[in-house]
């Protein structure tokens, strides 16, 4: 059967999250049955990250098999007529072979998580953004950030329900990237490695935070990590600031569209 | 009684506009409600620009009367208490003397509109930009733009039911601002008046888009300006990639702050 790359874009606000469920909207099922308007069947698709709820994609990637052979962009286009009005757009398309897997063929994933400093609620941001009503330090939270790069033994900053073997990991980038505003200061952390632990990010994030506020110091992400203690974790943020960004292939599937 | 300023941040969305209604929401009604549980009776408060529904407020100004004398920044955090969960901000409050009106008082107003080419419907951004899904010329774009700047009858540019008495306006900007984005192309129009009729910045990006895809000159907007006749309007484009962004006041009731 011939294989297509999606990808896809969502707003996981509406959703209990990427994976398809029986009782709760996903981004998984709505994807799916979209596919199921195409070709009268049902349908499995795979994504490089399964997202929680409330987490959002811009650059998720799945990949879906299809009996007939269609236009990659004809079938984007189709799919995106029949996901209407869910959030979820399918933003580029890419024929791949059978030894493409969007989630074991991925060599790295990269997560943008959007912060905001200001004293007001949000409103066009509201679901998109986590709001931290007070400054934050972002030279100091850089600096605490330093300190998880490389390769670690994660165990401080994944959830206690993580089902992976290992808490080993390899961090390659955590930037904190200030943004001025006119209503304020937005923090965004851009962050990849080949693979995450569960609540891996929003543990950094969270963390982070605590750093930025001056109640933690860098030596104290140190001392969290290398305590490899869930309970020395600071407090694990919300999730709707948090998108995967990005997802990378050797060869790229989307280079040549 | 003591006056105060309210700068107010909203999405659209949800409203029927900023004025109230008894049968549908309005962002006139949500601020009146919220000031109801502060003081206990019956608030009329005034706005800047009356935004028609679906459009947004990044930078309205509204004047509320207390009876009692409240500090201002109390006043704004009270205010977003009770506008939870609805999505509207305030983001600034001021004491003002009683000779301030929000809308009397007004020299200018500038709108931002926000206009995003690329075939993928909106996901994030839904309701918030006006998605084209072909490329336009920004550059074309601008040039038409340049012809309807200055004092002109602006006939040919308002609603059918604007009401004002004549529709003699200064145009001071209409800037077509091209943002390069990983997606597509953003274009960003920032127009600033004295005032505007109605319908009048939705009427110039209808007009400006038939230019940016070629169908239009900047000749023909010329042509269409000076026919002073709605029929020769380009197509009025949607409400939602529309905000009222800032309002002007010699001296800044914000300035201070």
């Amino acid at each position: 059967m011939p294989r297509y790359a999606l990808k896809v874009e969502y707003n996981g606000a509406p959703f209990s999250g990427w994976q398809r469920q029986s009782e709760h909207p996903s981004v998984q099922g709505a994807i799916e049955a979209a596919l199921g308007k195409l070709e009268k069947r049902a349908h499995t698709i795979a994504a490089a990250g399964r997202t929680d709820a409330g987490v959002h994609g811009l650059g998720q990637v799945a990949h879906c098999d299809m009996e007939k052979e269609w236009d990659a962009f004809r079938l984007s286009e189709a799919l995106n007529y029949h996901l209407k009005p869910e959030p979820v757009a399918i933003t580029a398309c890419a024929r791949v072979d059978d030894a493409f897997h969007a989630r074991f063929s991925a060599t790295w994933r990269r997560y943008l998580f959007r912060l905001v400093c200001r004293r007001a609620p949000l409103t066009h941001e509201a679901g998109l953004a986590w709001r931290v009503p007070h400054m934050l330090d972002p030279v100091a939270m850089q600096a605490g950030a330093d300190r998880l790069i490389g390769r670690h033994d994660f165990t401080t900053f994944r959830s206690s329900i993580c089902q992976a073997d290992s808490a080993l990991r390899t961090l390659d980038r955590l930037d904190v990237e200030p943004v001025e505003r006119p209503d304020g200061l937005e923090i965004r952390f851009h962050v990849q490695a080949r693979s995450f632990l569960h609540n891996q990010v929003r543990s950094f994030v969270g963390t982070l935070e605590r750093v930025g506020a001056g109640a933690w110091t860098p030596d104290d992400v140190t001392a969290a990590l290398e305590a490899r203690d869930r309970a020395a974790c600071g407090p694990v943020c919300p999730p709707h600031g948090l998108y995967l960004a990005a997802v990378g292939y050797a060869p790229d599937p989307f280079d040549h569209i």
